[in-house]
């Protein structure tokens, strides 16, 4: 489906990281999204993966996005913020798309709010790695890096 | 309310929708999106009504259209993909105006996981019908134009 | 299975439909079982079908009904009434014979009380189609039409 | 209550047994209600106990059929189909009479889908035994011919 | 919509209710159910009401009944039995018939098992009495006297 | 306990039912709580036993007089109003005396919203009769009656 | 149904609300019962309206003076505290009363226990406002005067 | 906020209590509050300790005994009898207080039926002991004297 | 964080709120949202603050404007329309910004439809105002104003 | 994976078995865990089997026995006891194995606590036999000699 | 079944509580086990008792102590630790034994996390002590001194 | 607490994952655990860290080791496989230590039976990694370094 001789991938971030920083830091620490940027595109880097950052606040934007990604992606480290306790279409569009998808959260998710508990995309991603701040991006670069290259 | 001197309906289609005959074919089938659209027409012209089409993946512009159309059409048929299970902000736009709208499915939801046997938006559409593939969108359109001509 | 020259099907209707036309009008309207009957019979003929029709307040005869029907059509119109809320046993008839069943309700179950709300039959049926009053068994005769002829 | 100088046992199978080899062969087996029949009267007749069969697709002929039961046998083996998920009128039924009801199933229903995992006849039968297709009458048989015998 | 001069009522009893008197005695008592149908002829003809009495174990049969009886009578006692806790399909009879429907029960249902504290139909008739044993038809009979003669 | 040559029940109402005849007469009816009282004063003259009537909004005070009457009354005829939801106090109180109470509504609470379908008092209440407007208290009465002559 | 010149209203408190100031000040702040009545008189004197105060930790006594509150005031501003909860009996009250009650409560029931995120009294009020401490009594009190100018 | 020179507590009855001895003796034992009393006052003297009783069946007269005592008492062993399991008035009291209470009950709890499982009380007291009997108050009076000794 | 010389708020209405006066009037009433948007701002100008609105029926535009708002407002009035019932998106959006939200509704939604009872972001905002209609809004300004200056 | 030229079957006992006889002989009978085995193991001999028994009460050990049997024996009869019911551990090492396992219980734990009518392990086991006493191990043998020899 | 001159009880400590005083101590204090086993012995003592003290993480082993216990022992004090929410295992040994036991935990369960109010060992315990620290311990012992005697 | 001059990790395994490369090679791959152990070892060296393995069967020999772990490592990566889903005895020993505790799944445990997806041990552990194989273990070894340098 895809020819290309390099192997790319794209750092999805959903709703309100745009704020990482500044945005409860107890809960999500004091980085924000362009540092956790560079280090994506760093570890990729040192993996010889290019890596392409995008953020949007839209859940339809986001499901666009997904859509474009399957014809120029290799996979996807996905950051769905709130929209992964409930948004189905995001979850659809995962499943329609036939690139690996690896689900990342900052904080543990599991000892968070009853509502944050499930994560309704989990079931149609890669897996799940949660709970080690901007750490989870780089460890979900490392884990998607792995699945492209198997 | 509306003044003109023939039928207009709108084939409404919501997220990832766009992707058919791509996404996952076991369950949606092959034909494309363009192939469903043109089978509504061509039902919609030999019951002497004018059918146009729409899709989005963006849950607000999916309401934006529903308000435009009161004033344009004299019904609906949706398929408002995985906003179904969920969007009662589609709920209630669909309450908020005065065109029926007629709710259909290509997969028979009720025999998929359980998230897709409920729809937050059935006891606001005239009525529902799922499971028959493309045809799902025949039945729908000849299912209002009855409605309409009542 | 079956080795006949025409194609042939049949409609079911569950308990209290007989009633139709006097029963709760406001929610299953003015027309008799008889006239319902007519119209799926017509719908039949316009697409070269032959229609039989069937009524049983008893679980036990609709059952054995179905059983007998896997020999002599080719599809059935099923229109289980209460029994569609409930009854197991109905739901293993069908998964028990091999032509599709269409399932029907007049009334859209999904506004009604709670327990219409589901359907144990759903999953075992085709399709699903409710809400259109009298026009839900003609749409349902279309739908079945479409499958048997696939 | 019952004089009489030998023992006898009922078999009753519940809806959808009759279709037994034809019916869903994966989940059920490719023998035939006949050949299960005859296996129960053999392991019967091996244990000096006269064992006749029954099967209705009527939860209320299986009620009939119990309460006549009662004065003409001494235990009875029962396969209630999918009657065993929901009719609390076939558990009135056994808790009325007195003689000692074996609840046998052919499949695990406990590995199927969730609505089968609930019995509502086994706190009033003596037991239940499942999963072991047509063997399970032949347990089912060996357990009330030991209850009748002690 | 019925023309007689005199009024007639209806005790129907559903499944396992023949049984009474041999039936768990410590429950439902020692008389038998021709013992309480003569209590409810006797109350009947105290008010000048004629009073007719039926029993059936199969569900269809009561809808049958149910329906036969719009016609012919001016109300129902009704003692469902069993069915009282899921039959829908009863539950939409009564709905279907003008005439006024009073439920009765032998036991105090709140006070046995979990799933007897429901009753499905009691949203649809008139009022419920129960936990008097054959009492609770001698006084269902006088409720519903008094119904018919507002 | 008691030493008496006559029988002598008590009426008591719940919180609100002061208010009979002016409070939601669609729901509860145009009687007053006096002509209630008459009513069941005159049936229990009929039946030779002395009535006497109480109410209050205070769930203790009912407390109270429940405790009061197990050595002055030979039964009691109790509508509890909201209490019947959720006082398990009320409840207890019923347990702790050792004399019939029967419970009493006049709408059928099975009808009405979801809260007052359960009653708490019911398992230890000798039957509930509801849904009868102020004949359910004149039912109450002869069933009271009945239970105290045994 | 009253006939009086000028309008009146009454407060209402609820158990535990005596102790304001001193009861829990983290959540509900440091001001008394006494400060928070005479803010409400203040305002209604501003909006031309006589307004009166009551407490009681006893739900019997606050019926009862919903009660005679009906012949005496045009509305009610009502902080129902813990009775909010369970207190179906003064739901009942508001329901039969014909003036219209505002709820409200000092702190944000929503972010506290789970318990106290469900009022049962709300669907009977004519609206609620929460959250805003002292505040919320002096916006009920506007709401109201609103409500009974109309 | 208390000057004095020795401790004082108070054992809170709630309601039914008043009947001990008489009221389920297989349940709460044949031994009356009075006995009770004497027992919780002897082990305070033996701990140097004034020991004052109370009882109500009135939920708001605990409230306002509740409400006395923080000034007048050192700790409370209190026994809410069933509004153990409703009364978030009586919650919300004990939480608006600063000395400990000290949860009993009679019976165990836990294994009676479901809705006395869950005590709304708990988590605002100090701690729970239920199942000893008259015991149980001997040894709340012990667990009040430790925490009011610290 | 913000540094400037008189006080500023934002009224933000969600999905559909654009068609208030048109959309179901007997929930909504007859009002546009530019009345209500001119009684906001009359409310604020009494109050000596500049108010601003503004309306989508975009999820994520509502959350792009409150990331915006967090520098130049000092608090919002916001309804979410039907996004108040599963946005967690705009919950998280809250949460991230600094400045008190007001939650609003013109109805009541605590009698509506059993998923209007839930908001899922009350738990963030200052607190929440419903059923008075459009003088919900009056008193979200009211309330506002008081926070932002104390 | 096995190489012998007999079979081999083993009796797994779970927590508590060992006191069988003494512990709570109105469940359980009055038969000792050794007399359970001599049962089975005659019961194999009959069968050209040959039987080894093991009981434990702790769940790692049958865990290391499951692993233990898959390479010594043919199948397994298991009674896990209060495990049953919540050691999914278990569930995996019987699924982690390949030979066929016979869950028996020798109460029928469907008519017990709510607790026990739900097996963990059922869904992973060939098939349930329950409510025979010390005869379910003897049917279990059978059970699995005709499933081994299959 | 025991014949001894003198009492005996023993002390069982579940998971974790070996680490007591050095973990969690907010929740559990700074005393150790060894101390917490001085003062249960201590009581013991001074009530002519022998205490002997024993701790294990595995719950096999508790099951094991606990059989072990029935002929060694009068009672048993046991704090479970988590095994106390889900070891049904412990809950049947403790059936099983005859020797009364004392449930104790040293933190108030019932106000920590939801998954800790629930005790499925309460039902079979003759009563539970919780929330005063090591005092539980010590007025366990009480307890079960008093049991013992009677 | 810890005074050593080089760090060190320990893995632990839980049930039946000392069969991985056997076990179910579809869901957890074909490696075994001693190659998985290599992966872990290596990736620690790399890291200049020391890694140890362990693996049991026994729920209360893995709280043992949490416990020793506690003064000899600087952190755990922990499978805790089935007991994952009830072990609160596990949480607890995870708890009750201080250093860190990092969760691991070779599947995505969200995409498997309902009764994987919750984890009673996650909002004690760090992170969670789930469903990349024997790579989850490689990346819980990196989500622990970066944790114990920081």
């Amino acid at each position: 489906m895809k020819e290309k001789t390099y192997r790319k991938i794209l750092i999805i971030h959903g709703p309100n990281l745009n704020l990482l920083g500044e945005r409860e830091p107890n809960v999500y620490g004091s980085e924000t999204m362009q540092t956790i940027n560079q280090l994506a595109i760093d570890t990729s880097k040192a993996n010889n993966i290019q890596c392409d950052c995008f953020q949007s606040n839209h859940e339809g934007e986001i499901i666009d996005k997904l859509h474009e990604a399957r014809l120029e992606y290799d996979g996807i480290v996905l950051n769905a913020g709130a929209y992964t306790h409930y948004s189905y279409a995001i979850r659809d569009a995962i499943s329609a798309i036939k690139i690996p998808v690896v689900e990342v959260h900052m904080s543990n998710i599991h000892k968070r709010e009853e509502f944050r508990h499930n994560s309704v995309i989990s079931p149609v991603c890669a897996g799940q790695i949660c709970g080690f701040g901007s750490n989870s991006y780089v460890l979900g670069v490392l884990a998607l890096a792995k699945l492209i290259s198997d």
